[in-house]
């Protein structure tokens, strides 16, 4: 006989009531593994309630694990599921996840192991900071981009936040194939694909094209986080010196004799990190070198829209006649990364087998998001925020390049002068020295700069580091220059 | 000397009056390459403009490539880039992406050829369509979760738009680790790691544990798109026969004594096709036994909060003190799919391996949709959208059960029985029929299922389908359950 005790005026309903004893009696033992419970009829009589709140009652215990058998049979106190307390994750785990993991992940992870974005927006007023691509946020068209979103949403309800097409949402390739003309690049809605980012896009294509072992040529220095993501596909990172006009042709030549590469990786717009941009003529030998190897070309032109001191030549997509040319896009670096839209460009034929990795890997896109942001660009939002952006970004690398014309000790130091994008590129001249002194000075003078060991796959050939103006204003960039100034005035002996 | 006209009257300013004119002479041969172009200086003053307006022409026939030189220099006219016209794709690329790309690709390429969603909505009312597992759209909370996006965006401004953490935004972590207490799992916030849906889960999850050529556990049949997934990352795919309880633990046993998969991959609650839901016994004893060989678990819980008969155990990781199961769930079946938001719990140990490979291959995901969702969810939003779901999927299913015992052949067919989610699982128990004649029955009465051998990696043992609720009212239930039984009837000679 069960001794249960059920409060008619308590807040808990009678069946919650049932089920908080039972636990008790068995937690406490007085309810031992085994012990045959009284059917639902008997126990309601001796209650006085309802059979069917025993009945919940006992469907509950049973979902809890304190009961076995089924509805009609004896149930039993059975032993409980063993569930596991709230804890802080500190007792070890059964799996050894280091030695199953592959070495490469194994690798980054342990020379990576807290570098976590610091939460947006939160800066140390004590430090300028020079070292982050991101966006400046306070540029980020937050408001019209609310409005857009909401329009797609009234406009299409429930139906932009299903699943969209594999490939993305179909009005939004149609705008970035349109959008691409303008740059000279001739392609159809069916040769875009959207990715989540060009990040997304890189791991793509190395999936595709690049197999363990394989190499993969890059500009040296390149793109930080291009070289970690090859690492973890396996594959050898082949960096090919950049020079002032961009990657050095004539060293790309001697490397392709000796192997073909899976791709060639370059951006040249205002490449990161050097800040270079390579000339028309440049980027037609590029392509022709690489036609004739037959080796596939992967053109990052991430900052596309960032052409604001003219003179600016058209993508090396804009010539693929020979369709060797995997071009990618991105909104992050213009409009903002958090929608994480980017997108590829190339042969309907490639963009197809990209689509069925991207289709297995994650379904499909964000829908709402791509909706949002191509009903801001097709209200032709996006081009009145490219105008603003021009004329913010002009202003500021003006104030940089004048900034650093008077500050900078320019016996000892040399700068690329970019016409577009957020980036400069610094390097050092002077056999004396070292990179460390350098970092340690800038410490001390309080700016920050991205180190240049992060864009070389092999050794740093000189001291050197990008600068970005992408989230500084006039005076921050007046400051943070003058303090760059005085700091490597301080490594050199006068 | 050139000649130009210009019209001092024309919208056109009177720079780009320039542009033209010199690519219109250059393109019908007037100016040859390598022609001279005269001075800034001489050509303003013949036309009678600044001189700065002519500097700024010549700069665009620079970026267009129709002039070589630097400023200062003389101009020549150069050969122009072979800018491609827009044309279809037709013509055929350089490069032969069908070698190039992995075998696997090439495979689900041939075999995926055009299997494209027909956009959301869209239904053919000829047709009684339970194939498709997307939710019903008109139970999507569009205008409420409309709102909450707009409560971030006002809070938040321009961070939610900005990267988020790489393991996700973290008030969504922390609520998705609170969220699964409720289900008896003890997780902290730093033990789940936000992903773009639980696909991507399972594709980072792979890429983590198993080389290729290694081997992978599912239930057999298992998740459809979880194959083509396997097969991309060259994993051996070993099904383990379901029978009534679920994944039958002897031949898993008797499989584990031959090899030791990198994971063993189940779904205890409303299997992905059958419906089956397996017992907190049946839990257990799969959790001692993959413990006992040192195996992981990979518990897919999609539609763990879609328990709406009541009398459903508690998630396998609930009770992984040795901490061998890593867990999945997502947004997508229950809230909306359109945001991609699924995610990883598992040890610390794996979530940051696992984190190390999304940050390299995405950096991070939507900002605004994981604040959205965190907002909607904080709100209590999220738990009165699920008790509308069981409220409505609790009817549907019991109408679905009904009709079918209606109207089915119980003589040559059975089905599950399931307690939540979405999905039925038919087998037709005949020598006589084979899967064509089924398949053609059903599409004669103008029903349509999800065949079975998508869910298989190996021969199907007998004709057997798929049926899901998700998208279908109860009306819609009952005119498909009666074409079912009257499809299956016909098949079977009276």
């Amino acid at each position: 006989m069960l001794l249960l005790k059920l409060d008619r005026s308590a807040d808990s309903p009678m069946y919650m009531q049932i089920v908080h004893q039972i636990q008790t009696l068995v937690e406490n033992g007085t309810l031992a593994v085994g012990t045959k419970l009284p059917p639902t009829r008997s126990l309601s009589e001796s209650l006085g309630v309802n059979r069917s709140t025993v009945y919940r009652a006992y469907e509950e215990l049973w979902a809890l694990g304190y009961m076995e058998g089924r509805p009609g049979s004896y149930s039993r106190v059975r032993e409980r599921p063993r569930v596991v307390a709230v804890k802080n994750g500190v007792e070890p785990s059964l799996i050894d996840w280091a030695t199953r993991s592959p070495s490469a992940v194994q690798s980054l992870h342990e020379r990576f192991p807290r570098y976590l974005p610091e939460g947006n927006g939160a800066r140390n007023n004590n430090i300028v900071d020079f070292s982050r691509l991101d966006m400046d946020g306070r540029l980020i068209p937050a408001e019209a981009f609310r409005k857009a979103m909401n329009r797609a949403l009234y406009r299409s309800g429930h139906n932009v936040l299903h699943y969209s097409h594999y490939a993305g949402y179909p009005p939004l390739r149609g705008y970035i194939a349109q959008r691409l003309r303008v740059h000279g690049v001739s392609v159809t809605a069916d040769e875009v694909l959207i990715t989540n980012g060009s990040q997304h896009a890189l791991d793509l294509v190395i999936r595709l094209l690049a197999k363990p072992g394989a190499g993969v040529f890059v500009e040296a220095p390149t793109y930080a986080n291009m070289l970690p993501l090859l690492e973890l596909h396996q594959v050898r990172t082949v960096g090919i010196p950049m020079n002032d006009d961009g990657m050095d042709l004539e060293a790309l030549e001697s490397s392709l004799e000796g192997e073909r590469p899976a791709f060639v990786y370059t951006m040249p717009n205002f490449q990161n990190p050097t800040g270079t941009t390579t000339s028309q003529e440049h980027r037609e030998q590029l392509l022709t070198i690489c036609e004739r190897y037959g080796v596939p070309i992967v053109e990052d032109g991430f900052e596309e829209e960032m052409k604001y001191f003219g003179k600016v030549a058209l993508p090396i997509k804009s010539m693929d006649h020979k369709k060797i040319v995997i071009y990618l896009g991105t909104f992050s670096k213009v409009l903002m990364p958090g929608v994480r839209i980017g997108w590829v460009a190339a042969s309907s034929e490639c963009i197809c087998r990209l689509m069925v990795m991207k289709r297995f890997s994650d379904i499909s896109s964000n829908s709402l998001s791509q909706a949002a942001v191509c009903e801001f660009c097709q209200q032709g939002l996006y081009e009145i925020h490219i105008r603003r952006m021009h004329r913010v970004y002009r202003k500021r690398m003006q104030t940089m390049l004048d900034a650093l014309s008077q500050y900078m000790p320019s016996e000892h130091v040399s700068w690329t002068r970019p016409n577009g994008g957020y980036l400069l590129w610094v390097r050092v001249h002077s056999n004396n020295v070292e990179s460390a002194a350098v970092y340690e000075a800038l410490r001390t003078y309080g700016v920050m700069v991205s180190r240049g060991e992060f864009y070389f796959a092999d050794p740093v050939p000189e001291p050197c580091f990008r600068l970005s103006i992408a989230a500084l204003d006039e005076e921050e960039i007046i400051e943070g220059s003058r303090r760059l100034g005085a700091a490597l005035h301080s490594v050199f002996p006068r």
